[in-house]
């Protein structure tokens, strides 16, 4: 599907993001780049100055798509780069090759992480995870395909109960899986040796901010003394956190839990994602290596460079 | 339909009971006093040989329609009562006069718990339960009549969804009550300042069986100094932990979670209890007053007086 | 000055007690014990009926001049009893009995409180003090008594800076002291071997209700893994929180911090008391043994025997 | 080697109990009812006086073997009684019967202990234990009696090294083994679901006192979430600790660790047992049923009945 | 008052740092700024090695005002700089230059922090403050001035009592604000959302040092889920300790706290600050961007690039 | 004995390391680079291209002596460098000289960790080691040698128990030491101000693996808020788990612990590692300077530059 994506026009790639048709952290920051290449592809003209606001304004479009993925300005701020170009053959050249980059990186941070993740594994462990996070998913067909027996429990993840496609990647690749309700993830955490989840983004003092529910999967783990990983590529870290901005954590929609109508007098609440504190994460693993939550900062400095 | 019990058999009692058309360990309890009634008042020889054989028959025929019910044998057990009889009218009287008492009680123990519960609410606290908890919910209705201007977070309860039970009692109160996802506990939990639970067995050592999540819920208000209470009448302590006996937890049909044909390959596992430590557990409310869950014994042993 | 109050008439010793010029827990509660006697011998008809309503009245008198002393019903209903009297002389002499007993048990009571407490300690042990606490300084003495060098330190206890006083009583007995301010309990903790508080009253739960800042003191102390040691008489042990009755925390004047016309537009908040969790106190020490606090419910219901 | 202690005279089951050849706290509680039983029957006056006072030598003897172990004072003040007594005859029949249903209350506890600690343990169950405990032992034994495939780690117990008879004593029993050294309790804590210790004595406010090395081998197990639970007779009960007498922890013979002439200048601390806060316990397992620590109280009021 | 110390010399500016005329830890860093430009334009020779024997004597003078201000090094060391000078005028235009950044810088910091901190907050939040941080006060003023309705406890921080600045600061500026002791933050912070505390001095593994109490103050936030916000400059980090240096907690005089002569026999113990663990403390806000407090050795290695 | 490994050939250094003769992370690391650098020497060619593969193969057979010292494979990448060279004489002046430079850091290394780590130490302190760590043992020296009158309490270290020679180091020093069995560590903890501890590794994320037992010191530690202070050198830091790769724990031969064939049927588990999170050690003494355990990522990418 991804591949389709570089003969659309910017504009119907920021569509299908906001429509939430791409979606993951991942997919949603290379639909980005994509559409910038495309974006600066299509500019004819010559005039340097015309070509700017032509690829500010594609930003802005493509930017203001998924307001509180962290992802999407970092992948643009990439794309764009810092450099001064003389001409608008020499930016475009510029920008085109970054989009380029930045694909094959993202692209590579997947291979990698599943590679750290999946050797710090143990033949005979048994997994837990929340949600659906294709790194965290790659992370344990690497040590699976390396030979080691693990097996995993995935939670249904409410309200959209991404668990379901969860299970059916891992059992469709033979990992023996079981499906839990959100409410029993301690329950079976005594059975568990590690926790193995995504992330959508990541705050400058090591918050992860992640699928909802992540956060009380975390602290049952905390309690049985089983170790938290996190899988993010080093683009889900927020700059923006740094200078204190918030990672603003939407409420979606009612109707994702029950039909309102059914329910009157009823207020009902459904956000999105919620903040695990570093204390109760061990790790993250990046495309960089593997780091202590506290060295967010160092990462997101790293970037800037 | 409490009432309507008084005019069925034994029998039609214990069927409605394992049917689960009977559920809530109270009414469980309260529906084996009545069929007790029943039976000794269907008995209408005078050989106490032949009466003690058939309430004996009735008790296992009721006592086995839910072996995890501790409220069951509790009742059963009261209801017997240890007296020996000289006739089968003396003996007759006794169990009709000990199971008008247990359903009296057990209504009475529904009000003083409400009662004491209540009082402990001030005005404008958030509470937050979990599952369907008549109890619970009772004394979130005593506050209320007391001008008290309290609100409610209720959980969902996957897989059996009790909580939109839960809500619509609340809300055609008039209680004003928000429905979340049981993984969006924690993200609500420090705007929370009581959990109310209610309870389905307490063992001796204090530990609380209840609805699967219970525990998840009760550590996560634990790790934001959330007091929780306890609603519990005193014959769902279980006089059998204080031998050994451990509390079952039964895993149900794997279809209360999905369909297992849709999903090949994966091993789908639905307990339906957890035990929460004393640990996070601030105070049990019973009918004979507020203990420290360590008090658990102290009641066991009143109980057998 | 208890000796005084025999010859003062119960309205008297009521105003003292709302004057606040009579005051500690137990002290309190010697002296509604000693005007519930002095109305007894007042009273010269001959009428039960008139008896039992003189006594009534006196008894709302007493009862309601610091309604959230716990001690002080408990002292009322000791005196009054539960028996059942032919002639008012006859009721008469079993309350002045019952008053003669209540005073000499409190006394009593304070004195073993003292060895109890005292014996727990050992020679070098350094304790840390919250407030004005004479069970706990009773309980030092006795150790000092026993030829143990201890020695203490004692926080100021903003805003009345009762510790003023502890550090006096101390010092007077030649016991090592320091004062310190309510801030530096933590920066002294790691060389403390024992917290040693008094309390107002106990909950049923075993939560502990003393003066503000006890439960800062108690939370620092179970950091370090020290332990923390209640001095208090079993009159002191809620019997209402028993049925739901919280124990109110007053906030006083706001002048006993600063002058609040010297701080236009400032709020200022003076609650008085706060609330212990059961889970930072290791025993409670009463006349009749030391426990752990979850046994708060066990002396309450020894008390209604 | 039990029933050979009553053929010999009070004065030579002290000495044996003194000199260690008699041990463990259950085992010292029987030798000393029988060693007083053996005193009662060797009296042949007929004076109550002089029995009195043969009788309370003969306890200050046997008390005075051993004066850490609280299981001790029990025992001579279970056989002696609170009986009044007319004749020696009389006196004497008292207490050798008595003595006699000491010893069967105390084979019979540990029996009932067995029974109700081995059932609270599933097939499968990994356990870990510390130094030697026949009731932590009799428990496994039930369990693996009653076909459920446990397995177990036990600690060396330097300096005694103690877990080699426990080791042994399971091996033996076919029951599937690991020793380890005392600082790997930690490592391998994390594969253990539950760990099963006896107790020496257990104060009033719950606190468990046991070999050196418990405390910290509960709070690796509270680290990770696995209950800890102690099997005692209640005899181990401490009645002294609730007049605030502490438990005396003896330090031994420095050449129980090593020869301290082969090292000059260092100073070598033995201490024999260690206290284990009721905060890292989940029950205690005794003949009378399971507990939460914090009814220690409880149990020791019940005794004084 | 910080323009006209432009007019002072070196020696005067010393004189009121070390009488705390001068106090805070940027005003005091901003002041030996400035008294070293003084220095260095009072120098009228052109001799390079007696220009820098009379700098590094004011350095002297400046630097022993406050032995335990960590600012007080760095901002000397920032003015003085590592840079060769050929002559005289060159060194005294560069240091007169690095005088002027590092106020500007402070400046500048201030308001970053303000804006920073400021922006992590909600309309509605409950803030909970200790003594008197211009900075976190900034972040509260910022925060009020987009519009976003907060309120703030603010203890009163004895023996100075700084807090009485604080709230008259605050309410000033028509912020809501409730002045409490500082035994009363446990009971009340439950209700509040964030503590925002200012910083003397960061350790290098990120340990805060902080008015006396602080550390008290975060451990009551820990416990209730509440996070802990530091506001400090990057010249707050201590490069000393990263070899080891403590940082030197002094006591000052008793009659801070009371009269010593008023209570004989009685030692008064004044410690100023106290050290808070990175465990309780969630971000540091420094004018780089907002870290966790581990990354301080990180902070620490750029400030001397 | 550092001395003589110039003589040796690099095989016969391989050996002594593999045999354990030279043990020691620091020791091992500096064995490992005088081994290359007498390779370099002994190697008589002009041929690049056999020098590189001479001195790749005698890498091969130094790395592979010990395979889970981390610090052996950063000694060597340290020597072989990646400088690019013309002549073999070139590369082995250049690798001559970083050997030369590796063995005189590591030595330097020693000498500043014992100062950082000392000069944190104050008078009257009492310590606590476990195992052997000459680095830890330095700081302890550096603080006496300061005139500081500290203690320690040094652990036995089953099973090779190390700790007899930490005692007698310390005694021969003239420093009071105590030592203890493993079991005793949290009996003694309250009387601890810092446990000092070495490190045969550390991981990317923080981790700390050293002998074990360290998992359950600092376990202890943290509990009784004593801070745990790890000693140890930057080539201890591991850059392959920065990629995933786990830190092998290996388990010896069981004689170490006792003799098996004593023991049928008894399992014996060896494991000679562990782990101790990051969570509970409060700073890392390096000879770059004392950092957080959460900087280990930064100085691991330091190491790279």
């Amino acid at each position: 599907m991804e591949e389709e994506l570089y003969s659309l026009s910017h504009d119907e790639i920021a569509k299908r993001i906001s429509s939430m048709e791409i979606r993951g952290a991942a997919f949603i920051a290379r639909a980005a780049a994509i559409a910038l290449k495309n974006a600066a592809e299509s500019f004819h003209g010559t005039d340097m100055g015309e070509f700017r606001s032509h690829m500010s304004g594609a930003a802005d479009v493509i930017g203001s798509t998924r307001p509180s993925a962290v992802s999407l300005p970092n992948a643009i701020r990439y794309v764009l780069g810092s450099g001064e170009h003389d001409t608008v053959d020499e930016a475009r050249d510029y920008m085109v090759e970054r989009s380029r980059r930045f694909v094959e990186n993202s692209h590579m941070a997947s291979k990698r992480i599943a590679e750290y993740g999946g050797k710090r594994l143990k033949d005979g462990d048994v997994l837990l995870t929340h949600c659906n996070s294709s790194l965290a998913i790659g992370a344990m067909k690497y040590a699976w395909g390396q030979g080691k027996k693990i097996s995993v429990f995935a939670t249904e993840s409410r309200p959209k109960k991404q668990g379901y496609i969860t299970v059916r990647q891992l059992a469709e690749h033979g990992i023996p899986v079981n499906l839990i309700v959100d409410s029993a993830v301690r329950y079976f955490m005594n059975q568990v040796d590690h926790v193995y989840i995504g992330a959508d983004s990541i705050a400058s003092n090591g918050a992860v901010i992640n699928k909802i529910g992540t956060s009380q999967v975390a602290l049952c783990a905390h309690e049985s003394r089983v170790p938290v990983t996190v899988c993010a590529e080093t683009y889900k870290f927020s700059r923006e956190t740094t200078f204190g901005d918030l990672i603003r954590i939407e409420e979606r929609d009612p109707s994702e839990i029950v039909e309102p109508a059914d329910f009157p007098g009823v207020n009902i609440r459904n956000p999105v994602f919620d903040a695990t504190s570093e204390r109760y994460i061990d790790a993250i693993v990046t495309e960089k290596g593997i780091i202590s939550p506290s060295s967010a900062y160092h990462i997101i400095t790293e970037m800037e460079e």
